[in-house]
């Protein structure tokens, strides 16, 4: 299967720049978030293993595997955001001469709407949970390198706030009030609990470098 | 020669979660600054050429030059970044056994570490010009694709804080007071047009989306 995985960085910002829809914003939001989870790998990576931080060790060890997970995730999603797009664009070459494909048609549209709000809103979650982890890794991580795990923050939230925007501008076009309705109410939800970790995280971080972050 | 350009996405990341100090934090936000001028380009080559955008025609015809300049230059820092974290490294191999040494090695590494701290500093400006950017493409570019021009906002801005971030971290190991209170002054100058820009991309593409941005 093709993926953007194996694109080198020089194809894939070649295609971002392009006057094509994909990859865009969703696909940039979602590398990113991969490159958030990457460098919160990396703190961990200087700190399990090592003497100095052996009280922390389990619980790094934990943080670890978590972050490899997310990182893959997020760069799987890079597709996913592609192909949920693909799939509204497919709907658009519906026929919609009589009034059975008309109605065909955007029933098709909405369904494929509804994926493509789905996607980033992964995404934002999983950026999230990057910014809950840059609190403990800023904080008991090893200490030369935790200016990469506030760089993960500012990564992660970049990632965040990219994938929420990306949902609330499909929810424009969605008909279905009450799935609006629950969307909104979940973004809402996410975005307040995304303020909240960014704020540890960086306040973890702020104190372990002795810089504000 | 070698380039970070030609490594895969997965090559990439791969690299930024192991264990070593390079690519890190500041090769992943000038990747970051990157990805935000590209999502830039986006915008501006669906709308360069287009009836509908005749009047903005040459006005964005400049942008995307210039997009497109930040980007190849934002990628190429990838590098710069590793390469002067790899002139910090050697320093510290260097021997310190006499008096002598002892003082050439620190004289060495106070250079060194003057350089480690500017291709953050650069990558900073050049995000910067990026957020600037923003604003006319957010509020003139194709409507279509400005929730785009947003993300690169949120990209770019990411790509500032690190680069910012890792000047700061640098200018703690700099003894040479002249020089660390030039460069506090060209941070703060830096963020305060930074925070004016991001204000102004954001109102821009709030205004053309509808959408809180």
């Amino acid at each position: 299967m093709t993926t953007v995985a194996d694109n080198t960085l020089q194809e894939f910002l070649d295609a971002l720049a392009a006057g094509q829809s994909t990859p865009g914003g969703g696909g940039a939001a979602a590398l990113t978030g991969s490159q958030a989870a990457a460098l919160l790998s990396m703190v961990l990576n200087f700190t399990v293993g090592r003497r100095k931080y052996a009280a922390v060790e389990d619980e790094m060890r934990g943080y670890l595997a978590r972050c490899e997970e997310l990182r893959a995730e997020l760069l799987a999603l890079v597709d996913q955001d592609a192909a949920a797009f693909g799939a509204v664009s497919a709907c658009y070459t519906m026929p919609k001469k009589t009034d059975a494909e008309k109605s065909a048609r955007t029933a098709a549209l909405q369904t494929a709407m509804k994926g493509a709000a789905e996607v980033p809103f992964i995404v934002a979650g999983k950026c999230l949970e990057l910014l809950q982890l840059a609190a403990p890794v800023g904080a008991q991580g090893n200490r030369n390198v935790v200016s990469d795990a506030a760089t993960s923050a500012y990564l992660a939230r970049a990632g965040l706030d990219s994938g929420l925007l990306n949902v609330e501008i499909n929810l424009k076009y969605i008909k279905d009030s009450a799935f609006v309705a629950e969307w909104t109410d979940k973004v809402a939800n996410l975005r307040a609990a995304a303020a909240d970790a960014y704020t540890a995280a960086t306040a973890a971080c702020s104190a372990t470098l002795g810089v504000t972050v």
